[in-house]
C-alpha cells in the first residue's frame, strides 16, 4: 500500500509527466540513495539491485562522481574546442576493440548511436533495408522506433524493415541465419537495398539469447556479400556484463563494421558512442556534418573514462562471469524444485529464467512471471521481466554483484516461488 | 601557431576522433577552466566567451555543479522508480509556460527532443509532411537531418519535406507565411499529409531573425488547418535568452502544440524536454511506449532545477534584453564606420550581424566573416559565424554577459573590422 505522502507524488507526477509515464512494479519503488548494488528507500530499507545494468560499476561509484564533480567545475564545453579528455578516452576506449575498429563518434545515449550507426550504413550502403529480430530494442528516435517493434504491437512494419528470427536457443523454432538470408532475398526482390543489419549481441528483448556458434558471424557475412554492414548493438551486453569477453560480440569471433555503445558507459551519466572503421567515419563525413552539443564533452569523457578504469582495476568482467555462473548454478538448483522454471540462460550478469506453465508444451507464464518481478520487490529484491511474452525473468545487477548478493537472490527467489505454490 | 604539444594533440584526435570530428578556428582553442563569461587557457589567459549559449548561466555555476556533485554521489537512476526531483522541476518548469501546454517528458538532448516531437506529430496528424525552413538545423538523429538542410548541401530533400522561406528582415526575398501555404498546398497536391510545421523561434541558422508581426501564428494556424502541429524548436532561443520573453515563441503571441527544449537547460549537462497539451503525449502513449534511459534521471533534473532557480534569481532575462540592446547600440555605432555591416538585429543576447561587401548590392562578405571571427579569436574574443552564406556573425553569449563585456567585445571587433581595412 502506498502512503500518502507517495499518493500524493504519484497524482502529481501524472499531472505533470502524463499517464504514459510509466512505472515499475504494482507498488512503485522510491528510492533515494544508491551504493554498490543496493537502493536504499527513505526509511533506509536497503533493495538488492540486481536489475540495473546503467549503474555497472555499482550506484554512486566513488571514481565517477569524483570525476563528474570536479570536472564539472572546471569545465564542460562543446568538442569544437581542444580538450585532452576526449582523446584520452577515446584512445584508451579504442585499445579495447579489435582491430580494424579504430575510430569513434560520441554521443549522449544509445538511441543517438544506434541511429547515427543508421545514418553511416546507409550513406556507405547506398540502401535504406534495415534487418533487425523480431521482438528487437534498439532506441527512441523516429528511425529505432521503425526497427524495435517491442515497442508498440499492431503498428505495420516499415516497408524498408525486414524482421528475422532470434537465435532462440529454447524453443529452437527459427534459424537466424536462415532468416537473414531470406530477408535479404526479399528486400533484394522489391528493390530495397539493404543496408545494415542490427543486433543486439545478447538478444535481450527477444529473451536474452547468447549464441557462440558462429551465426552471428555467418549472418554478418550474408549482409556484407549484400553490400550491407553489420552492427554489433552493445548498449546492452558491452563493458563486460557477459563475462567472458568485453563484447558481446567476440562471443562469436566476428568483428562487427560498427560497435555502438550506450548504458554502462558512463555508470549513469548520459555518454554514448559509435566504434567502426575509420573509412566508414570518414565516408560518411564527406557527405554529412555530425556535430552533437553534449557529446564527447569534458565531464562526460572523464566520467566514462573512470568507468572504463574501475572495470579494469576491480576486474568487473571476471567477477561477472565467476558470480554469474555461480548464479546460473543455484538457478538450476531452484529449477529442480520449481517446475516453473523452463529454462536458464544468458552470459555472465546477464541471465534470463524462462518461466513456463509446461515444460513439455513450453507454454509462457507470464502471469507468473509478473507475480515474481512483484514478490521480488516485497523482498526488497529488484528484477524485472523480457521477452515477447514477458516471461523471461531479467536479472542483470551491477557488475559488483557478489555471490552473498546471488545467495540473497536465490533465497528470495525460492521463497517467491514457493508462495507463487 | 600551434606549440608543439597543441601539434601533438590535434595528431591524436584525429587518429582517434577522425579528420570529420571539426575544430572551430583556425587556430584550435583549448580551454581548460571556465567561470561566468570567460576560458582560460592553459596559461591562463582569459578568453571573452561571446558565442556559448549552453552555459548560458555561466560557464561552471556553483549552483550547478553543486546539484550534480550532491545527486551524483546519492542516487542516480532511472524514471521507472518514483523520484520526486523530475517532478518538482516539471511542476516548475511548466509553470513557465501558457495554457493549454501542460505536460512534459524528458530527453537528453535536444535532438531526442526534436526527433520525439516528430513521432508525435506523425502519430497525432496520421501524416508524415514536414515543413522547415531552407537553411534550418533541428538536429542529428535521422529524422532530423533530413529536415536540417543546412547540415549538407546537394544531398536531395526527402520527398515528405518542404523548405520555406525564413522571414528575412534584411533581405525581404521571401515570404515565411506564403511560402508555408504554398508548401501546404504542394504536400497535399502530392497525397503528402501534414504532419507538423518545425521552426526554431530565432531562426539561427537561417541567419537569426525574429519576426514579431504575427508570422508564425499565421503559419501555424495555416498548419493546423491542414491537421498539423506547430513545433516550436526552442533549443536556441528558449530559457530567457531573447530578453523580452522567456520563450520565442511568446514574441510572435502564438501558443505551440509542442514546444522542444535543450542547450542552456542544463548548463551543459545533457538534459532536454518536449513540452506540450497533455491530449497529444496520452494519444502517443497509447500507440507506443517512450522510455529514455537516462531522460530525467535525479542528476538532470537537479541539475535543470538549479539552472531555472538561478535565471529567477539573478533575473538573467532582464540582463539579456538589457545588455543584448546596449550591445545592439554600440554594434550600430561601429556600422557607422564599418560599411562591411550591414544589417544587425536578433533580440536579447542573439544578435546576428550581416556583414556585405557592399550595402546596396547586399553581398554576402563571407570571407570576411570568417576573417572576424579569426581575428577575435586572436583578440580573446570567442563568436562564431551563421547564415546560409556563413557571412552573419553570430554573438550569443552566456546570459551572465555584463555591459562591461559588451564594451570588450565592442573595442576588439572594431580593431578586428579596422585591420581588416
Amino acid at each position: 500500500m502506498s502512503s500518502p505522502a507517495t499518493a500524493e507524488l504519484l497524482a502529481r507526477r501524472e499531472r505533470a509527466l502524463g499517464a504514459s509515464y510509466r512505472l515499475f512494479y504494482e507498488e512503485p519503488f522510491a528510492p533515494v540513495r544508491g551504493e554498490g548494488v543496493w537502493l536504499y528507500d527513505k526509511d533506509n530499507t536497503p533493495y538488492l539491485d540486481a536489475y540495473n545494468n546503467v549503474a555497472s560499476i555499482g550506484h554512486c561509484h566513488p571514481a565517477v562522481v569524483a570525476a563528474i564533480a570536479e570536472q564539472s567545475a572546471q569545465l564542460n564545453t562543446h568538442t569544437r574546442y581542444l580538450h585532452p579528455s576526449i582523446v584520452d578516452y577515446a584512445e584508451d576506449l579504442l585499445s579495447e576493440f579489435p582491430e580494424p575498429l579504430d575510430n569513434m563518434t560520441m554521443t549522449c545515449t544509445g538511441s543517438e548511436a544506434n541511429d547515427l550507426a543508421l545514418r553511416i550504413a546507409r550513406c556507405h550502403s547506398g540502401g535504406t533495408g534495415i534487418i533487425v529480430t523480431r521482438w528487437a530494442y534498439h532506441g527512441v528516435t523516429s528511425a529505432l522506433a521503425e526497427v524495435s517493434p517491442s515497442l508498440a504491437t499492431g503498428l505495420p512494419t516499415a516497408s524498408h524493415v525486414r524482421l528475422v528470427d532470434a537465435p532462440d536457443s529454447y524453443r529452437k523454432t527459427g534459424d537466424f541465419v536462415a532468416s537473414v538470408k531470406a530477408a535479404l532475398q526479399d528486400m533484394q526482390a522489391q528493390g530495397i537495398k539493404p543496408a545494415a543489419l542490427l543486433v543486439d549481441s545478447i538478444f535481450s528483448s527477444d529473451g536474452v539469447f547468447s549464441p557462440a556458434n558462429g551465426e552471428l558471424a555467418a549472418a554478418a557475412q550474408c549482409v556484407r556479400d549484400a553490400g550491407g554492414l553489420y552492427i554489433a548493438d552493445e548498449v546492452q551486453p558491452g563493458f563486460g556484463r557477459t563475462g567472458g569477453q568485453r563484447w558481446g560480440f567476440a562471443r562469436d569471433n566476428v568483428i562487427p563494421d560498427l560497435v555502438t555503445l550506450g548504458k554502462p558507459m558512463g555508470n549513469g551519466h548520459p555518454v554514448a558512442a559509435v566504434v567502426g572503421r575509420s573509412a566508414l567515419f570518414d565516408q560518411f563525413g564527406r557527405q554529412q556534418r555530425y556535430f552533437n552539443t553534449y557529446g564527447g564533452n569534458p565531464v562526460s569523457c572523464r566520467a566514462a573514462h573512470a568507468v572504463l578504469r574501475v572495470l579494469r582495476e576491480e576486474d568487473l568482467q571476471t567477477n561477472a562471469r565467476q558470480v554469474g555462473d555461480y548464479l546460473k548454478q543455484g538457478l538450476q538448483e531452484l529449477a529442480e524444485r520449481h517446475p516453473l522454471i523452463g529454462d536458464i540462460r544468458g552470459e555472465g550478469l546477464f541471465i534470463g529464467v524462462e518461466l513456463v506453465t509446461d515444460r513439455h508444451t513450453q507454454t509462457p507464464a507470464t502471469a507468473c512471471a509478473a507475480a515474481i518481478v512483484n514478490g521480488l520487490r516485497r523482498r526488497q529484491v529488484l528484477i524485472s521481466a523480457t521477452g515477447p511474452k514477458a516471461n523471461v525473468l531479467k536479472i542483470r545487477p551491477p557488475l559488483v554483484f557478489a555471490k552473498e548478493h546471488a545467495d540473497l537472490l536465490l533465497e528470495r527467489l525460492d521463497q517467491t516461488l514457493n508462495d507463487l505454490g
